[in-house]
């Protein structure tokens, strides 16, 4: 079959589920765009700048499984790869497509626009490499082997992938034959002998729990991890990076695990178990308090996406899914759950006095509805909404390990495209806002109705808690937010705003925003410049220690 | 001596002209933030994000001849690579610094916040090689000599440097002894061969001229570039590049070269020349017509900050200053100039009529002043304000190889706080104004008072011209623009906001501006999407051929 190498690009990306693509044009990738722009299969999303389209590109990945951004050379690809690094460090398939200068440019090293004017052109390609797992530069010969082979990466190992595509290369014809398929399947010896070892650990074991994390949702095991949670009825914790991986109103769901920082109910079962089952769980500085882990005389058993471990033993080429439906077969006795199940706010009486951050997530959590998708910029949004009990089906968006800020304002946009009908939620700080705050442009552009609250709390209160809480450097200019989104809604017609200091004042909006389901609602949410939720408060204190020691 | 690491650091920035800091504080930083805090010698100024902290960085190394940038690890530094590409392809001395995690925790290798969470440290230090002439992450014992170094490397080569300071070495105490004097003195060999060589080609030619560029102005030459002019009284172009770089009042400028685009009595000139020399310059395809370079059978001497070159012949380890004083002491003659001076447009009759390119551009020549410092956007800013003439004193800033889009918002707050009092004037398109708008949040804050014009002409019209004129990914979402200042400046007192359709609403923008001199003015100029200078129309056409052949 013949087709052209873009459109092989564009078919191939939507066979793994992608539908839109984010970026922003510029002329080394404009043929490519004529493209996607003529095809029915897949949409173009222009963004404001190359860094919010790659913040957008990630939050869709959570979503769909996969994602595609489209830049430019240099200046568009280098602006995206701080959202591209996050989704490495977060384990997001994101599909980094860069407009490169036609080859004839290149193999004469001209002096051309949008490089460092020394003729070289491949430094941008080698900086990509610390930040993706796959890369290539297309040409006519390796165009299709080459589209299968990273795409493939991309989809395995749910890490960022790099395509050049010379600017005189995408509308060049060329032959497909079949797809390669590929059967990925465990090793049976590598499992076998995985499960003896959980069995021979079981027998000694008294108690056991499971913890849960990112990594079962990313290759959307949720339903198998679910299974193995009925099979042993244990109680299931999840981590913050993970919140969301088992639906919170199972009644084996004893809520998020936050290493020394987490409620009374689960430090005590962390205490009395000398077993637990790691599931996808990664255990970085944000998520887990700086590293205050388990009692040490645990045993940890960790299930992977494509090995696990148990201790020093590695057990490779194991994957998840199989891991999880041995597991589930085990045919053993577990240890009796007794702990509690978290129970939700569903009834918060709003009262006519200035909001605190307490409050705050009390009446989020009573606001929440099945299925919504709630995004929490790092920060006081963050640490506050991983404590707030979610609804049956719902997702929790966060970037606890890379943690940079501005990213949730790009990823709602990208959440929100993925699944216009969910309903997305996003709580972000002012100074993170300030960051990315025209992608809110697109949003309306686009006839999303999302509704965004803005934190105003006067500054950069996560930084201050760690560190200078009067320091002139933790100030930001105030802004007139609520008024903001009038400068992107032209015609007025697309958005509401309101500007809450009290509960009653924050509730009413929120009703509204239900009852303008259509528009895209901004809620400017006042609070005190030091209140914070505890568990933030006592996460600065600790890595304020870290940077010290 | 003794003194902190971070103090050693802002010590010897402040030996370099450097006052301000740019950035945007992390957990990683505080400490030296701090101590910038604290330091009366320099300023920190915070910036919305690191993109436009980056770009601000640039604009106030252009007029300072050095600047700094201070970010976080991971998150922030990535942010600004593009902003420190830019700096390095277009030669501007920038210090990159960035707040890195403790020696402790990198040492053990722990997955804290703001790394990929694989115990790497160094990964983004591999990517800021390739866009920085040195690197180095300091420690306590090599603190002092190797800031010393960097520095040394950044002024030396008007390029980026990037120093990793872990979060807990600022604050340590350090021995400084001396600083060690560096005096670069030019190799009398290799100018006295260059200097003959250029006599006996001299010998041999009718007719000369001088082309000027971005170096002289980097490597703050211009007195000795115009006493070159002066005794050879050669005719003298720029590239638009380093427009500005020879005051363009004085009898022996004949305007800017553009290639193949330039005006007749440019063309001619070059036409009618068999040698010309080449000071500071870079022949890249956005100031050259896409290559369009001067006739095959011209002698190009070439004078670069560093080194000499005629055709193969290369002269190393020449100074710029030390080539210009032994060209001026030639003492032979030169070809007679007879191409005629521009003339400036004093006096523009504004008309009750809509703005179209033409006339704006010369409405902006006519209110130039002396020392005005004119910033403009790479796209139909940049094209047309290329062809303006300047008066005396005035500095012109663009990014024509880099062609950051965006970029120009940035470094108009790091052009501005570099000289308060100079005018500072910006031309942008909507389409690139929409990708850093929020720096003019930081210009309020700090009080600055430039005048920023919006073109607002619907979209991306430099893309139009090289491609996809109708496409639906080069449109944008149009904002009201004239309003988003009131966003920023909450009180009300700190700007003044205009809309201009017609010739005279522009006229009379730019008479309050100068009523309110104290003021930020902030002018959406509204323009046809497809009016674009004549040069970028037909620049547009020489891209659209490059990216296809």
């Amino acid at each position: 079959m013949k087709t052209t190498v873009g459109d092989y690009l564009i078919d191939s990306l939507k066979e793994y589920g992608v539908k839109h693509i984010f970026g922003v044009p510029g002329d080394y990738n404009l043929s490519f765009l004529d493209q996607i722009d003529d095809s029915e299969d897949i949409e173009w999303i222009g963004n404001c700048n190359e860094l919010n389209a790659s913040y957008a590109a990630d939050g869709y990945g959570r979503i769909k499984g996969m994602a595609a951004i489209a830049t430019t050379f240099g200046v568009g690809e280098l602006s995206a790869v701080n959202g591209i690094a996050g989704s490495y460090a977060e384990n997001v398939p994101v599909v980094k497509i860069v407009g490169i200068p036609s080859s004839k440019v290149v193999e004469n090293r001209k002096l051309v626009h949008h490089t460092l004017g020394d003729g070289e052109f491949y430094r941008f390609n080698e900086m990509f490499k610390e930040v993706s797992v796959a890369q290539t530069i297309l040409n006519e010969i390796n165009a299709k082997e080459e589209i299968d082979r990273v795409l493939r990466e991309c989809y395995l190992y749910k890490k960022p992938v790099y395509i050049g595509m010379p600017v005189d290369l995408a509308t060049k014809v060329i032959n497909v034959s079949e797809k390669t398929s590929y059967n990925l399947e465990s090793d049976k010896n590598s499992l076998n002998n995985f499960i003896s070892n959980v069995k021979s650990l079981m027998s000694k074991s008294k108690k056991q729990m499971i913890l849960a994390d990112f990594e079962v949702n990313r290759y959307n095991l949720n339903k198998e991890l679910q299974e193995f949670v009925e099979a042993s009825n244990l109680p299931v914790s999840s981590l913050a990076m993970g919140k969301g991986v088992i639906d919170e109103t199972h009644p084996n769901f004893v809520g998020v695990y936050s290493g020394s920082l987490s409620n009374e109910n689960i430090t005590n079962l962390v205490k009395s178990c000398d077993l637990a089952f790691l599931i996808g769980v990664k255990l970085t500085d944000s998520i887990t308090a700086g590293f205050s882990y388990i009692n040490k005389n645990i045993t940890l058993i960790e299930v992977h996406p494509l090995y696990c471990r148990i201790g020093e033993n590695l057990f490779s080429n194991i994957l998840m899914k199989d891991a999880l439906e041995s597991l589930k077969n085990l045919n053993i006795e577990f240890s009796k759950n007794d702990t509690p199940h978290v129970s939700l706010i569903n009834n918060f009486e709003a009262k006519n006095t200035p909001l605190t951050q307490k409050r705050f997530f009390q009446g989020i959590e009573s606001f929440l509805n099945e299925n919504d998708i709630l995004i929490a910029e790092q920060g006081t949004s963050f640490f506050g909404s991983c404590l707030v009990n979610m609804k049956k089906g719902c997702t929790f968006v966060g970037q606890p390990l890379w943690g940079s800020i501005g990213y949730t304002v790009g990823a709602l946009l990208g959440t929100q495209i993925a699944d216009r009908n969910r309903r997305n939620i996003l709580l972000v700080g002012d100074g993170s806002f300030q960051l990315t705050a025209q992608e809110v442009s697109t949003m309306i552009r686009e006839n999303l109705s999302p509704i965004i609250m803005v934190i105003n709390n006067d500054g950069y209160t996560v930084e201050r808690l760690i560190h200078g809480p009067n320091r002139k450097y933790n100030d930001i200019n105030m802004w007139d937010y609520s008024k903001l989104v009038s400068v992107f809604d032209l015609e007025g017609n697309r958005s509401i705003s309101f500007k809450a200091k009290t509960e009653i004042e924050l509730m009413n909006a929120l009703k509204e925003a239900d009852n303008n389901r259509d528009k895209l609602t901004f809620i400017e949410v006042c609070m005190d410049k030091m209140d914070s939720p505890q568990l933030l408060k006592d996460l600065g204190e600790l890595f304020s220690k870290q940077n010290s020691y």
